[in-house]
């Protein structure tokens, strides 16, 4: 591949555009590799396209080699797919819909399952036939509320999702095992720093749900991770560590007057004053109420959670820990109906007599005591002892997880960094095939009912991911598996420099090397100089004024580093450069 | 490349499809290369997808040749884009159009022709940055009325779309041969059998726009060939050959009592028998009014065409005629408004009178006599001269073209064959450049309007031509270049025949080729042979009970040939059949 500047569609920008926010949207807006059409929804140029393409290869070789194969779904689905899934109404304002010309509903496909369940059930019957994983590299449509960072977060968007069908857990788990694995090669490959983050709370011993976060400070997912020894997880998959049962004996439940404490400071620095507790807000015990609607019925449960007085309830956490219950406010509607819970003065000590689940933060365990609500306006409780004065009916990761925190694999202190998913593997089981009702004919002619795993990689993300992670003051810096070329020649000046230029990017093709050559007429060397700085080809040979002399410049964009060598060693030293 | 049919996702079926009409849509439906989804809309399995990879890499392969750039487009597109050019309406029910959550309002791309130009007009502003050619290989969509075929008149489907962007006429001449010399290396890699037809009246001297069409008995679209010089064009281009002029003296002009008389051929009998004229439907002079309306104006002009009375006119062949003006059915309120225009027996002896436009078939040359209308009820007139008695304003080509007209080139019969569009290259000019201003600046400073040619191949079309042109009452019979693989290797029977299959797979797969390997244990031979036949891969070699006194089988898919080789040559003889 030979790419001359001279006549290549490209045209770089001095000045960030007006509405980029993060780096990696601003550099490739500049370097020319993407233009914004509408909200969330880009053109590649011809550099672009050709860094998504390799992004894609990557992929593509990687699935390949595990033995997925590869196919292509239409983006414009019929409803009844997704009808029969309940996801058409489940999917809200991210859906687009539209209609044909009969008036037949259709969809742009946001994600594939469904399709894939159908597509497998209409071939395969036979026990014999599995296992099996299908993968495509597609574009998918979602419409974000907030389409935001160029192609970080876009609405149409390029994913490779692939999904194994197996029949039996075991068999699942080998198929998450090569799809991990896979994963790791491609994100090595790609060069994109990332970590393998727990994505589930029921994760910590095996791997349903795990997440390829890519670090990075412009990110919109957040995670937690431990320096000490490498843990890494969704807030949602944080297990806290249980402290220790106390056991020493605990001074009597005493009701307190607590007049005009609306909040828990208040609470505490009245409790502390009145009567010298000396607590702090991790020593108080907040109780949240919520009702728990079961998807798919009418069943509504009402719901008590116990938290330390220092934490919020991360709502994140709750609704993964009540999964697939989902929960709502108790609105003000439902206390009336409740006269038993005292808005901003609920103890547990009275739930057991209600007939309501009381689920507690881990850090609730046999024998802490606690400062809490009396039921009664205007009244706290201390010395309120977790199995003595209330019973919890179990746990639920629902406190908000903060820096600082004990990691639950060492016990040193995490951290929560920012970070963008590239990938996600999932052991989605049974949901996709139950709607479908996708069986094998087992050996003794019993059906198996044929269980699932889900798992994607964002393609275009993953351009996006490169330049916000690997760029400095100057430009993109390209790893070489993606780059857009190999080599980016650059030959300056009026004398003979741009035909040298022009020579040495034909030897180089010919030894099989991806050669972008800035032969353009007329340009300045500082303009060429900083274009190539901004495009972020990693090997750069500068054919400049030395060549009189027998002289180039070989530059690394990465390490920043430049070189004189003699012109007749330029191409040996250029393919060493570039691994060739 | 090595394909195990054991673990391949591929089930053929014994049975057509029940919707499926033509050959290919049939065969790639039983051959497990694509799967319906809704009408217009498919799937494509594993052998499927690797046959339209081949495709576009064909494609991609000789666009960049040229010199095209390629670029890619969003299919979710923007409202105002398309209202600038009046598309957005224009396109009718084609159109499918959407909302996003916000309200605004998007459509997926039926074609892009505004945003190439959008595109060129954000990067390129000096003359010196042209020319310059962008394509992309994407997903496009029209909601068709009637989406039928399978894949070969899809609702979704891949096209390859280019347009290259010149400074004057002759840059574009220069571009518009580079495509066509790109397509006809595309279509004869591919192997499809196609024609180059002229698509535009004008084009008998230039070559404004041609398509290539592939002739096909379930082809949609018509085309005349000459089979003695090659000419081949869409009737719409079909120039006629005017004979010479009449000099002769004529008889006077006679109006005939001719009562009764509501088709041609019932005049003509009547003529005959109480005239003793003798003529055929060819001598009569048939003359239908239209309105004519200009678009983007309020301008509706009359106007009245003659063809010879053996002639249909071809609502196509006139609309190109008057293109861009758009012909329309003149109504009975519109006779009501010309009472001189006397319905069924309208001449043109009147016309110059009523001051209506005259345009007649170019077989009406000066000097030639006809039987016509006398513009009055009940009565015709016999001969009517051209020139004499009246005068036209010129010739129109609206007289549809018959098997046996003459070849406008060479003189010779026409006829008139069915084919499929796989690909059309058009001069389009400035029109989208007018409506974006896309200017470039002059070196005297002045702005020069840029003219664009546009180019189509529809990619995944072609793989369903392919399929439509070359199978038998077997399976496919890929060409190589897109087959889904070189060689497919059957293994059957009990003994250590797979084993030996799989053997010679991996040694060819090792020495360069494309294999597929029909592995599978416990499939009879006859289904394995079934199968191999099917999907068309162009050689086969069969592994059967020979291999034991060391023969193998090596057949020729195309050819249908069969040859016994000694099972130590086969690598090389196969690698030889596969041109390796």
């Amino acid at each position: 591949m030979l790419l001359r500047m001279s006549t290549l569609f490209l045209r770089t920008l001095r000045e960030d555009p007006a509405d980029a926010e993060v780096p990696s949207h601003k550099l490739l807006v500049r370097a020319g590799y993407v233009r914004r059409v509408a909200p969330g929804i880009y053109s590649w140029l011809p550099l672009g396209k050709i860094v998504l393409e390799n992004v894609a290869r990557v992929v593509r070789e990687e699935m390949d080699r595990i033995g997925a194969q590869e196919v292509l779904f239409p983006a414009l689905l019929p409803r009844d797919f997704y009808e029969s899934t309940g996801r058409w109404t489940e999917y809200g304002d991210t859906l687009f819909r539209l209609k044909d010309r009969k008036g037949a509903d259709y969809l742009l496909g946001p994600t594939h399952e469904e399709m894939f369940t159908d597509m497998v059930k209409g071939e395969y019957s036979s026990y014999k036939d599995y296992p099996v994983t299908l993968y495509q590299i597609q574009t998918k449509y979602r419409d974000e509320a907030r389409p935001r960072a160029g192609i970080l977060r876009g609405r149409e968007f390029v994913m490779k999702d692939s999904y194994s069908f197996d029949l039996d857990d075991d068999g699942l788990k080998r198929s998450y095992e090569l799809h991990r694995d896979a994963y790791i090669r491609i994100f090595d490959r790609l060069g994109i720093d990332y970590k393998i983050c727990f994505a589930m709370s029921g994760a910590m011993g095996g791997s349903a749900s795990e997440e390829f976060l890519a670090p990075c400070d412009t990110g919109e997912d957040t995670f937690v991770a431990c320096r000490n020894c490498g843990y890494a997880a969704n807030a949602e998959a944080v297990v806290t560590p249980a402290p220790p049962a106390v056991t020493a004996g605990q001074p009597p439940l005493e009701v307190l007057d607590t007049p005009d404490t609306p909040t828990i400071d208040s609470l505490v620095a009245h409790v502390n004053e009145h009567y010298g507790l000396g607590i702090t807000a991790a020593d108080t015990l907040k109780n949240i109420v919520v009702k728990v609607r079961t998807p798919g019925s009418d069943e509504v449960r009402t719901l008590v959670v116990g938290v330390p007085g220092d934490r919020e309830v991360d709502f994140k956490r709750l609704e993964a820990s009540l999964s697939p219950g989902v929960p709502e406010i108790f609105e003000a509607e439902d206390f009336a109906r409740h006269p038993g819970l005292v808005r901003g003065y609920i103890g547990p000590q009275v739930l057991k007599e209600l007939g309501i689940d009381y689920l507690v933060d881990p850090r609730v365990v046999a024998g802490s005591s606690w400062v809490t609500g009396a039921n009664e306006p205007g009244k706290h409780a201390a010395h309120v002892v977790a199995g003595r004065d209330f019973q919890p009916d179990g746990t639920i990761e629902a406190a908000e997880v903060r820096p600082g925190d004990d990691c639950p694999r060492c016990g040193h202190a995490l951290s929560i960094d920012r970070g963008i998913e590239i990938g996600h593997i999932f052991q989605l089981g049974r949901k996709y095939a139950d709607a479908a009702q996708l069986d094998a004919l087992g050996p003794d002619g019993k059906p198996i009912r044929i269980t699932m795993g889900s798992y994607g990689v964002g393609v275009s993300r993953a351009v996006a991911v490169l330049a916000e992670q690997l760029h400095d003051g100057l430009g993109l810096v390209w790893p070489r598996e993606v780059a857009p070329a190999d080599v980016h020649i650059v030959g300056t000046g009026k004398e003979n420099q741009v035909e040298v230029a022009s020579g040495l990017a034909e030897t180089l093709e010919a030894r099989g090397l991806r050669v972008l050559v800035d032969d353009r007429p007329q340009v300045s060397p500082g303009v060429k100089f900083k274009d190539a700085e901004l495009l972020g080809v990693p090997t750069i040979l500068i054919v400049g004024r030395g060549v009189s002399q027998g002289v180039v410049e070989l530059r690394d964009r990465a390490a920043g580093t430049k070189e004189e060598i003699p012109l007749d060693e330029a191409v040996e030293r250029v393919l060493a450069a570039c691994g060739a």
